[in-house]
């Protein structure tokens, strides 16, 4: 799904810490810097206790010319929040925008290069 | 710190849903299973709400024959549980066990890989 102008959203849990959040968007920019043209932005978003929320990330992208959003889960394990609370959040946009494609990739943990990532670490 | 004998512990925060717990199982399984040599075994351990516990884990360890542990944090940010409650863990068996030198790994999230492996998702 990476056509022109395809926003992608990398949403985070959202934490008390406004550090951690912080962290978070960093990686959005240092994605976005890698991304090239797959992505015309790479916005931050939470799902909780840090803004923007992800409908309100998903209106940037859309104001801001997307015609089609990537929701991509920062997230180590398919608890709740990934397997209910992010498709919830995201489906109050799908409502609003019918024309515009917004889909929800895989969560961070499931990917298996995870593991050499920890290994690189040690 | 990749010595002879070293065994790696991966510290996650540990769920309530147990299927998030064993994703952290598994993947302590499939890094044992790259890690070759540089260790000489890898360890699942979680901070609460799942079983071993880090000094449990660090206790599994030693037992085993592992002459010095690596801790690694499987955490997103430097959160209070990175930076206080997992030492807090490791101390209680560094006080134990004087002659074992028992380090603590950057964690997860801080690694700019992530950017990298979170692109490669979409």
């Amino acid at each position: 799904m990476s056509t022109n102008n395809c926003a992608l959203l990398v949403v985070a849990h959202g934490s008390r810490r406004e550090a951690s959040n912080d962290e978070v968007r960093k990686l959005a920019e240092l994605m976005a810097s890698k991304a090239g043209s797959r992505f015309t932005m790479v916005v931050p978003a939470f799902l909780e206790l840090a803004l923007p929320s992800i409908p309100d990330g998903i209106e940037h992208c859309i104001q801001a010319g997307a015609s089609e959003v990537m929701v991509l889960p920062y997230f180590l394990s398919a608890g709740r929040h990934v397997a209910e609370d992010i498709p919830a959040e995201v489906n109050i946009k799908r409502l609003q925008y019918p024309q515009v494609p917004i889909s929800i990739a895989a969560y961070l943990g499931s990917d298996d290069g995870i593991a050499d990532l920890m290994l690189g670490l040690v």
